[in-house]
Formats: structure tokens, sequence, C-alpha cells
């Protein structure tokens, strides 16, 4: 994998958002490397509103993170 | 994606609560950006009390974010 | 929705956890609005062990984070 | 419900993870009071290799709570 | 129960993660005392992937709280 | 178990990153110790969307943990 995190610091709560989106892809990136098996998969989840749900978990677990690592933007 | 997320910071636990239900359901807009698709997905996930309540557990997440962003509100 | 989380501090761990339920029941109520659809669903999930685990699982989410609102009340 | 949380002060990391199964329960409890349908549904999930994974989880987020509480007996 | 959980002090964070697994597999045999029941269901969950990973994130939950008793072992 | 775990400390977010996959992994590892086991159940959850959510939600926590172990490497 390339340099892909090289810090958690981010300049708005948005951007750490985003980063929380960046992590949670990741971690399904790293368990399945095939980006056509990934792209087979999306129509999967992306219409099912349970899966949809589990992914904004995984997006609010990191998010919790990064906005610790950032001092919640204070 | 807008300007939508300038701040953790709110004046009250209410509002708190209610960004972290802003916080949970951009996890799904960002995952599944049609809002047709969404809307079609609506009745499915609205009554289903397991769907509720998994949808209850990523609000919870946000929220301990926000409450840690806000200290409390004390 | 009225103001029904003025704050976050509680007399004693037992409230804390009673707000917690609260908690975890608004973010069902304000993902189903309709208490005649969340009345209907009750019987669901009553009666599923899963079900009831996972709501659980809600609570004690909300409590960490009104355990901690509250300095563990010590 | 009786006055069954007074403090989640224990002496002993034991004592807390007790604490936080019966945490973990009273979830339960709270949201379906009948004992009689409680113990109806425990064949169905005392035999479920995923229901019993499921009640740990809710027991682990507890034993966080409890064992930040305690200053993990240090 | 007899007494196993005397600290959560641990030397190395490999007692720390193996002492999460304690924990973890703790919560199933206080839901289920029945070691004959649990045997019964090893090869139902050690066979299915999502069992795996479910149980995975319980130890996950644990070894957050044990890391943080240790502060970390910096 | 060999000594896998020496310390949570890493370089960077990503290396911290990769640990937690590590540590997600073993987590699966000691509750299914055959490797023949593990590779039969790969193509299962490989090509299961959800199984990748909850592998990614595994991550997650433990990412979680590591970040803080390293002070969010500020």
């Amino acid at each position: 994998m390339s340099d892909w995190l090289p810090s958690l610091q981010t300049a708005t709560p948005q951007e750490g958002f985003e980063l929380a989106i960046l992590l949670a892809r990741k971690g399904v990136g790293y368990t399945q490397p095939s980006e056509d098996v990934r792209k087979k998969l999306r129509p999967v989840y992306e219409e099912n509103a349970d899966s949809l749900t589990l992914a904004s978990q995984v997006i609010a677990t990191h998010f919790q993170t990064v906005a610790a690592a950032n001092n919640y933007w204070k």
C-alpha cells in the first residue's frame, strides 16, 4: 500500500469526517484487495438499508478516533 | 459535498443529539449519494425493528463523540 | 421535538442508566417519528432475543457517554 | 424499578465484570419487562453461538465503562 | 465463579490481548454456564466467517479496555 | 503463540492502521487456530459486502486503541 495515511490531523471536522470514510473504506480494501471484487459488491450494499447503516457505524467509530486526534477542532 | 460540518460545538445536549443524527445520516449519504435510492430504502428500514435499532446504535456512537467534544455541556 | 434533553447530569447511576434508555429510544424516535409504527413493531423485537440484545447494546453505548458526563458519579 | 444501581464502584475487576453483566441484563429487562417472556427466550439465545457473542459484546461495552469508573482498579 | 480476574494489569500487550480473549469468553461463559453446550456450539461459530469476526469484535472492545488500564504499556 | 505483539507503538498512523488489522486478524486466529479452516473461509467473507464491513468495524475499534496508544501521532 502506498503512503496513504501520513497524519490524522485535519483542518476541519468535515475533513475529519471524510478521513473517517477513507479509513472505513481502507479497512475493506486491506481485507479485499481486489478492486474488481469491491466494484462487483457495490450494488449489493448500496441498495441495502442495513448494509448502509453498518457502513455508517464503521465511519462513526473512525470519526470518534479522528475527532479525538484533533481535540474536536476546538 | 457543501460545507455541512463547520464545528462539533452545540449549545445544548439536544442540539448535540441532533448533530449526531446528521452525522449518522451523512455516513449513509456519502456511501449512497443518490437521494432517490435512499428514499426508496426508507420504507424498508423504517418498518423494521432491528434496522431502527442499528440506526440508533450509529447515533449513539456519534453522540458519544459530540458529547465529549462539548465536554458534556457541563 | 420538544426540549427533552436539557442536560446529561443525573443524581445517581440508575438515573443515568434510565437517561441512556431514553437516548436509545429517541434514536429510534427521530428515525421513525410515527408512534403507531413504533407500537406496531414492539411485539416484533420484544419477543426476539437478539433484538433485545441489540437494544441493550445501544443502551450500553449511551450509558458509557452518560457515565463519563457524570464523572462516574464518584 | 427498585434501587438497583447505587454506584459503579466495585472492590475488584471481577466484581466490575459481574456489574457489567447486570447492566447488560438490565438493558434487556427495561426493554422487555416481562420475566416470563425473558425466560421463554433464554433457550433461544443460550444455544446460539452468535447470540452468545452479541451478549458478550454488550458486557464488553459495559465493562469498559465500569473499568474506567474504577480507574481500572489500579 | 472462582477468582479469575484479580487485576487488569499485564506485563506485555500480548498478555493484555490474551486477557481480552479471556474476558470475551467469560462473557459467553457467564451467559451460558454449561460447558457442554458451549462445546456443542464451537463447531458452529468456528467455521463461520461472520461469527469469527463478531468474536474478534468482542476481543477488540475488551482489548481497548485492557490497553487503557495498562496505559498502553508505554 | 509466538511473541507477536511486543508494543502498540508505531512510527506512523499507517503503521498503526496495519497493526490494527493484525490485531483484528489475531482475534480470529486465536478463536479459530486452524489456518486451513481460515483459508477455507476466506472466499466466503471476501465476496460478501456485509462481512467486509464487519471486518472493517473490528479494524476501526483496534485502530481507535492503537491511535490513543500513540497519542494520535501528534
